[in-house]
């Protein structure tokens, strides 16, 4: 334990960031391997973007929540990018596609009622435990802890540049319209993680702080990963699916009493 | 959808509660059955009662949460029997032992050190997740949806008279000693579970709010099965053991990457 006490400067820092997401970010969970090596059947996939979904639904809502505690103007308008790059800026359909509706394209895409989606009634209740820590820990932990949280957004572009040519690949039932949020994230995650790097290494300026920065980014990766194993468990490995979540098509039967 | 909207009476909510409690308590769970009937080795034990920890250590919080933000004097005198029960009274060792101290005395007879245990390093992320949910549902929800919520009690007599002869005939390091915690939650949970009915029966007055109630205690059960659902997925299924989690003696190398 204490693994990451007493860094000692920004670069330590990064070098641990960094070492954490090659251990623990979510692009090494099986789930992620099965979905990208085109293995899982269209009814996994469907619960993985319907359980995913919840997650985008609630990005903007914690982004909202940094917001709301921030007292730096400067900081606000640069994190404002995000709600913008999510929920889509104001004036309708003028104001630019978000990425939560590109999200429910790929829902739809893949069979899914964009109404079921959105009115989040089959989400598996640890993808919805998880989600929410990760909305209560942005708005009760300090500031620093909070833009540090997003950093598993350095890791991003690597899992998207290799889900978009391993699921048009592997599934005949997904094709380039639906890979749009992907696509989009390649560009706008660099240069939103690239903010929040910036942002910690200027802030965390003492190797108590550096060590709230490394936990923070741990604990994401928790709430990642616990949603991929909420998944593999229901819907692969037969553990039964919690009464009341979705049930693919090809899985009736086999819910949990 | 909706099933339990249009409730017109206390008797119809009752029914509507029990029924509930039948189809999603946590005693329906496969991990519960393999712990019953003795067929879970000892670190599938310890895991379950390290886990199992972290959720009776928030109870007392939760229910603080609770009488934070109740204004009824009554109210918050019987609710605060919770407290009492599993912190103990004021007073140190005169004041009687709580049921966590139980708990930890159950975690140490099954070889694990206490300290480590009350570090709550060791916990799974999604059963942390799942009890931080409850807190924050008491927190944030209507009075009456916290008191709901608690209402999993109504059926917690039937596990423990199941638990207990099953622990004790299926394991040979578990001992009547370690069993305390639960032979006294068998006069405590009807109790507290026999207020909350009454409570929720007379001051749940509409359809609507009865409705309320009714989530609220699936909400209750979901959170209950969540956490059996990762302890199944990372010791019993071979889903992998989170990084930072607990890794049992007998289970050394099988942890995730």
């Amino acid at each position: 334990m204490r693994r990451y006490a007493g860094l000692a400067s920004a670069e330590e820092l990064e070098k641990a960031l960094r070492e954490i997401g090659a251990e623990r970010y979510h692009n090494l969970h099986p789930f992620h391997r099965l979905l990208h090596g085109g293995r899982l059947n269209r009814g996994q996939v469907q619960a993985w973007a319907l359980n995913r979904y919840y997650y985008q639904s609630r990005i903007p809502m914690k982004d909202a929540a940094l917001l709301a505690r921030c007292t730096d103007p400067g900081l606000r308008r640069e994190w404002l990018q995000r709600i913008l790059d999510h929920d889509g800026a104001p004036g309708g359909r003028e104001g630019g596609e978000g990425g939560i509706e590109r999200w429910l394209r790929l829902c739809e895409g893949l069979g899914l009622d964009p109404v079921y989606v959105g009115g989040e009634t089959g989400i598996l209740p640890a993808v919805r435990f998880a989600v929410d820590a990760y909305r209560h820990f942005v708005a009760e932990r300090s500031l620093l802890e909070a833009v540090a949280s997003s950093l598993t957004e350095l890791f991003a572009p690597g899992i998207h540049a290799e889900r978009i040519p391993g699921m048009l690949a592997g599934y005949d039932f997904v094709s380039e319209s639906m890979m749009g949020y992907f696509r989009i994230r390649l560009t706008q995650a660099p240069r939103d993680s690239g903010f929040a790097l910036d942002y910690v290494r200027e802030h965390a300026d003492s190797p108590e702080s550096r060590e709230a920065v490394c936990n923070a980014l741990i604990f994401k990766c928790d709430v990642l990963w616990a949603q991929l194993d909420a998944l593999h468990h229901a819907y692969v490995l037969g553990g039964g699916i919690p009464a009341g979540a979705f049930v693919p098509e090809d899985m009736t039967g086999r819910a949990a009493s």
